[in-house]
């Protein structure tokens, strides 16, 4: 029977409680697909801050390393916020993994379930059947470029006088955005009616123009596969318009970032996003929303997002995707049924519908 | 009786068209309102390029500097789409005019018509009322930021070879931060429960540590208006989810092109928003929208936004706020008397109620 290791990383706020939905799932079809797990928690984030002081601990990346999937929760909270450049901060943890590991490719599927329609804020008939598949680069663009921080430039306070400046670079090389928008077009490929929208600000930035001769390049290369750039402000207003225009949206990790979030919404719930991140070393799946410190320790967090990265992780990580699509017909079959945690239940749905973390993994268990 | 010189840029595409329904309000608006206008043209962007090898011809500039506010309509097409980071691009007339004038403020107000709530693709009862103003950093940024390109450079290339490499920095002093959000805390002070949301990515970005502190700081000058920080991700979510929650947002260049678009969505047409850019030199005024190349000279662009953007020349470019007032109010009645342009016509509108863009102008001039 094979096995495989699991690093799983609790996080903070909601991280633990939604982890353990995914893990328990996770189990579950191994048991049925014939394959073993092995789950191990390790820290990050703020937790691994109280306890190490650096938000990712060489334990921790180490077992990420020898493992052959990463299963992540989310990190954050107002508790370790600073802006204190020097201070460790949870997200430091997320970041420096995806570097640490390679991951440059972040892929957030946006699939809006039939039965969470009348969840959205858009019209129903605007965002049914709506899929697509965002593709955000993950490990370069404004994320990781040099930053520079002066405290007392002249001229750089208020009015005139001397004060702090501050740089962020965006930067990437033409092999950076060569791969991932390579990815996006062969994920088109295997979809049906697949196409590729590459998001820029070409009439802008210099990175931008460089990103739209590659993509241009590699859709030069697949010419069976229809290809269109955008302009990000653009982006931001047609999925808002039009969503259901989309199949595959490849960019840049800050729009990424911003438009993988603004689509979320078009399924009603941030809840239901999971999100797979791919490279060199070993894969990571984790939802794609936050730490929600707000409702933590409540018992009514949806573990929905977590349990469709468990989907991805079957999928992409382990390749069986016999159990992939097993959890999916779940989740979908939960919804269908009613079930609903309260960010996904539409106004007027009955009380005893609503269900909290764990009895709503209940529900997806049953129908495994 | 008062004269004031106003510089007029029709730009590229459906500019001219647009620009030209727009002095027809103004100059109506002024006769009745006892103030006289000297409108003169002059070229920037594409047209511009075409006839002088410059996007921003020194002309252009001269007049806009010597005029008391500058009206413009949009710039840009295909026409002049390159990736050459070596030629002329018509935007750069555009950020060369704000950067040129000093114009470090845009005013974006993002304001949902009554009769118009139909034509949003998000759900009536989370649009209505919708009134919120975007408050964009404008001459700095991820826009002006230092540039770099090397073409060769060692590894960054497509696997390892040598390749183009790009960077782009966003900058900011702590003085350019301080003056817009300074800004937006006074135009909140004005407005019935006005509230500031400052939108930054200050869990990863440098510049945004540094937005954040300085946003506070003003905050803590202003203790009775209530302030939050959101993340600019989370911000692109809660603008679809609940947009209603926003009053006054204060953002970077870049983050606020991204997010002003997006709301301009909640309106149900790009074609109704107007802007305000402002600081230490001549103020311009102009449409949010672009210069829609595809529908240029047929004579249906939605001069609205063009129109609207005269009532902000009027109220902050020449202190006539009785004129602005008038104008909004002609637009309003145009639109409650049930008068349409193809973008704004919902499904079902009797086609006799669908304009082209001289005929709605038309119509708010009789409504005066
Ligand atoms: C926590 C944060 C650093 C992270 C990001 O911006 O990448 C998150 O928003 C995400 O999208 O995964
Ligand atoms: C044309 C372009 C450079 C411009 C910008 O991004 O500032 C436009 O999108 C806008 O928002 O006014």
């Amino acid at each position: 029977m094979k096995s495989y290791q699991i690093c799983c990383l609790p996080g903070d706020g909601i991280g633990p409680e939604i982890l353990a939905q995914g893990v328990r799932v996770l189990e579950a079809v191994a048991a049925r697909c014939g394959f073993a797990v092995r789950c191990e928690n390790h820290a990050i984030g703020g937790v691994a801050i109280d306890a190490t002081g650096t938000p990712l601990p060489d334990e921790t990346l180490a077992a990420a390393e020898a493992a052959d999937a990463v299963l992540l929760a989310s990190v954050g909270g107002p508790r370790w916020d600073t802006t204190d450049p020097a201070a460790p901060r949870p997200e430091q943890g997320l970041l420096g993994i995806r570097k640490a590991l390679g991951l440059y490719l972040n892929l957030r599927p946006v699939h809006v379930f039939d039965a969470l329609v009348d969840a959205s804020s858009l019209k129903p008939e605007l965002v049914r059947g709506v899929d697509m598949l965002i593709v955000r680069e993950l490990t370069g663009g404004l994320y990781f470029g040099a930053r520079e921080r002066i405290e007392d430039a002249p001229g750089k306070g208020v009015d005139g006088a001397p004060g702090v400046w501050c740089s962020d670079a965006l930067e990437y090389g033409e092999g950076e955005i060569d791969r991932v928008v390579r990815f996006a077009f062969e994920a088109a490929a295997g979809r049906p009616g697949g196409h590729v929208c590459s998001v820029d600000k070409a009439n802008v930035l210099g990175t931008s123009k460089l990103w739209r001769d590659v993509a241009e390049r590699v859709a030069a290369e697949n010419p069976d596969i229809p290809f269109e750039n955008m302009l990000v402000d653009n982006c931001a207003m047609q999925l808002v318009a039009r969503p259901a225009q989309f199949d595959v949206l490849v960019t840049e990790n800050t729009f990424g970032d911003i438009l993988s979030d603004e689509a979320s919404m078009l399924t009603g719930s941030l809840g239901m996003l999971a999100s797979a991140s791919l490279g060199s070393g070993t894969p990571l799946f984790e939802p794609s929303h936050g730490s929600a410190p707000d409702i933590a320790g409540l018992g009514i967090a949806n573990p929905l997002a977590q349990i469709l990265s468990v989907a991805l992780l079957c999928r992409h990580g382990l390749g069986e995707a016999k159990a992939a699509d097993m959890i999916e017909a779940a989740v979908e079959q939960t919804l269908n049924d009613g079930w609903r945690t309260r960010d996904i239940a539409a106004p007027g749905t009955p009380e005893g519908c609503i269900l909290g973390t764990d009895a709503m993994c209940d529900k997806v268990l049953e129908r495994l």
